[in-house]
């Protein structure tokens, strides 16, 4: 697809459907679609459509069915796989949804918000809030990224170790299919057995069988309590000795378990910007945990303290803070949020958001360092995630006195040491940021070919033109 | 598709694969599986195969769509809408999955149980229970009906509320595609962006897309003590009000919210086998609520009398008992599980198996009452459910000295009318127990057409010969 194929007629038709004001065409008006704020992944194009109404977003798909013009829908710009970008060759249109940015509905006693895919996630949480109800997706994007996304990349983060990914979060949907026909599946129950789940094909599918318009979402009871405790531990297994105790003695109370490595919380107080560094002492590994209860404050930290307590009598845990007020609770949040920005200056990395069985996670750290330290000595491992739900952040920082290109030249063969490992342990090379551009190659190589054929042929289904984020997935 | 189809040669093929002892042709081996214990659904086969490994599984998918003959999986038969029944031409094959029947692993640290589909459902809860984890899927049926089948239905059940359907439940799959090509996606994760949802696809499916052959499934920390209540409450705004109130106060612990109606408490009273009676005093409505804690059995005890306090103080329970023993408490589930069965006695019935919005449950059955009751004066509602997930099974039975024939000729009118108002309040005409044969010609009149469009494409994708299960769902 060349530049050729948008002729002036042509985008003076998808114009003419949201109006010129909504239609960007000059370079400076579509800069900010066409690369994205950590500066990986740019890309062309010649038009940015900016629709207001599903009824556009229909007619604007129609056309492109119809002109065999590919679209790349767009939500707040912050996927980390390139699944938002246009390609190199400006042929491909930009729509972007945040001008869909309705909160159409709250239902508290449902437990339901119906909100618009250009809603900011953190509008989301804001909404839900007002009405004394929790909606849990959190993300560190939460500020700017957008609703549509979240489902199109079934995004996780940090809550979903009790609440469930974006797609357990979700009850329905609208989605406008490349032909223009809109599914209309908006309904609010939790219990739907009437045919195939479409709604879980579209989680997930980066754009590439329709655009999401809106959805359903749950919402849930606002804890009254919560506390958090960072831990320092003596090894990993130690930390997952901790998420079985904390699981067993919390229950749907815990609400987050994330592993930090050692070289990434030196790296967080070395480069944080005002961060407060947890402990006093320090440990190959730390954890830090949240304990959220729905009856108070006090119940959520006595129930922190028996936690630690027999952790500590355990020997899983070397020294622990609990947080005594919301402003320390924010700031240990805030020391593990800083994480991924704390490893810039440290030099070029080469990240991995991979998940493995959560037994798995010692022997698949140890032996991922052992091979990825054969190819590349000196390197250091930059460990933390999200270890309730098996996902690890899996990151490699380049020896201290390598030449950043020099270390990046070694992005795919690292990258396939660390992928082998993980799949001899049944794992997922993608637990939650997708496949986008990133990891296509990769992903159609691996997969099993019958899951690939399927996947191809589903796509032909929904998507027979091939307008929908091309050369994106599958 | 006529017996003629399954000409003695073919059946010698099939059998072959299976071997002659578990390839069942006499009328008397095969009559188990050509009926249910309801009695409601009737087929004809000549052939039934036990296949005893997923080669074989295999082998005879692969065969089938060779040759296309029709297959029709089967699991514990205990299905309600006759998904699992064969047609009345003879010329389908049953698939009977109870030989694989194996445990195949526990993970107690990665919280997962790998089973193959004809693992009876309690045994995957006590094998759970055996490593003190918890299996939640828990059915009326669960001592025959098997896993394939929980997941080819998407069951639901009394613990959907706290731990989510059979599609929540599930992490990984094993299916055997009807070209024979065999679907290993058996993994422990439960983070896994890796391209769409197939395994949501297959749940759900009722056997139409693929066979099931095992399943990675998720497990739980055994509570350390439930307390179960009975209430009796003043209407059901009162119930949606006490769900509420229940639901912020114990949040995640509770773990089952049932909704019963008076004329299903006197059935129960009147007819069910070694009932106990709940409650001194009668009530128009009562709920059975129970609260599971991570703590102590003290614990849920605590924080139930919080909850039927509030409740009380705020007229939403006028008189409420709670268990005092493991007894008291399987007693008073005992009753709830009578339901069912209790209302036979009262003569002929017509069922609805519906969920709607939590918020629109009153208006539903205020409105849903009276139009029945025009179609029908004297018709009784027995209706109760799992209020929690918005799932009620709405059950009509007939006038008291109406003729069962002459209230059973109204099966359709009254489910047309009970379904529009489903539809009305944004409902599902099947929440939990699927669409099987009894409500495919419903579905397909009904829901939006692009969505049947959709569904039928995918089947055509992974079912090109049409063999799986065909003249169900879709």
């Amino acid at each position: 697809m060349s530049d050729a194929s948008l002729d002036p007629a042509l985008l003076q038709r998808f114009t003419g459907i949201v109006g010129a004001r909504h239609a960007l065409t000059s370079l400076q008006d579509i800069a900010p679609y066409v690369s994205e704020p950590r500066g990986l992944w740019h890309g062309r194009t010649l038009l940015v459509l900016r629709p207001g109404s599903v009824d556009e977003v229909s007619r604007i798909l129609q056309l492109a069915t119809q002109t065999q013009t590919p679209i790349v829908p767009q939500g707040g710009n912050t996927g980390l796989v390139g699944g938002q970008m246009p390609d190199a060759s400006g042929g491909q249109v930009v729509l972007c949804m945040s001008r869909l940015n309705t909160i159409r509905e709250i239902d508290p006693l449902s437990n339901t918000i119906t909100a618009e895919a250009g809603v900011v996630l953190q509008n989301v949480q804001e909404a839900a809030e007002k009405v004394d109800r929790l909606f849990p997706l959190s993300l560190a994007s939460q500020g700017s990224c957008q609703l549509g996304g979240n489902l199109s990349s079934n995004a996780g983060g940090t809550n979903v170790l009790a609440y469930g990914n974006a797609r357990e979060l979700c009850l329905g949907l609208e989605v406008v299919l490349p032909t223009g026909e809109v599914f209309d599946d908006l309904r609010k129950l939790k219990k739907d057995n009437t045919g195939y789940d479409l709604k879980s094909l579209f989680i997930g599918a980066e754009g590439t069988l329709g655009v999401i318009t809106a959805a359903v979402l749950k919402l849930f009871p606002q804890p009254k309590g919560k506390k958090v405790a960072f831990a320092g531990l003596p090894s990993v297994q130690a930390a997952l000795g901790l998420f079985g105790l904390a699981s067993e003695q919390a229950g749907g109370s815990l609400t987050a378990f994330e592993l930090i490595g050692g070289r990434p919380y030196e790296f967080t107080l070395a480069h944080g910007a005002r961060v407060v560094r947890p402990l006093a002492s320090e440990w190959p590994w730390y954890a830090l945990m949240e304990i959220s209860s729905s009856r108070s404050l006090e119940d959520a930290g006595e129930l922190m303290e028996a936690v630690l307590e027999a952790a500590l009598e355990a020997g899983l845990a070397g020294d622990a803070v609990v947080s005594a007020s919301v402003a320390q609770a924010q700031a240990l949040w805030d020391f593990r949020e800083k994480m991924s920005e704390s490893q810039k200056p440290e030099g070029a990395s080469i990240k991995h958001d991979i998940s493995v069985p959560i037994a798995s996670i010692p022997a698949f750290i140890e032996q991922a360092e052992k091979e990825v330290k054969c190819l590349v000595p000196g390197a250091r491992l930059v460990c933390f995630g999200h270890m309730g739900d098996g996902n690890l952040h899996y990151n490699i920082s380049r020896p201290v006195d390598a030449e950043d290109a020099d270390f990046l030249a070694l992005y795919r063969p690292v990258n396939d040491v660390v992928h082998a490992v993980v799949r001899q342990f049944g794992g997922s090379i993608s637990a939650e940021h997708g496949i986008g551009q990133l990891k296509r190659t990769e992903l159609i190589a691996t997969a099993p070919p019958v899951a690939i054929d399927l996947m191809r042929r589903m796509k032909a289904v929904f998507d027979p033109a091939g307008i929908m984020n091309p050369g994106k997935v599958i």
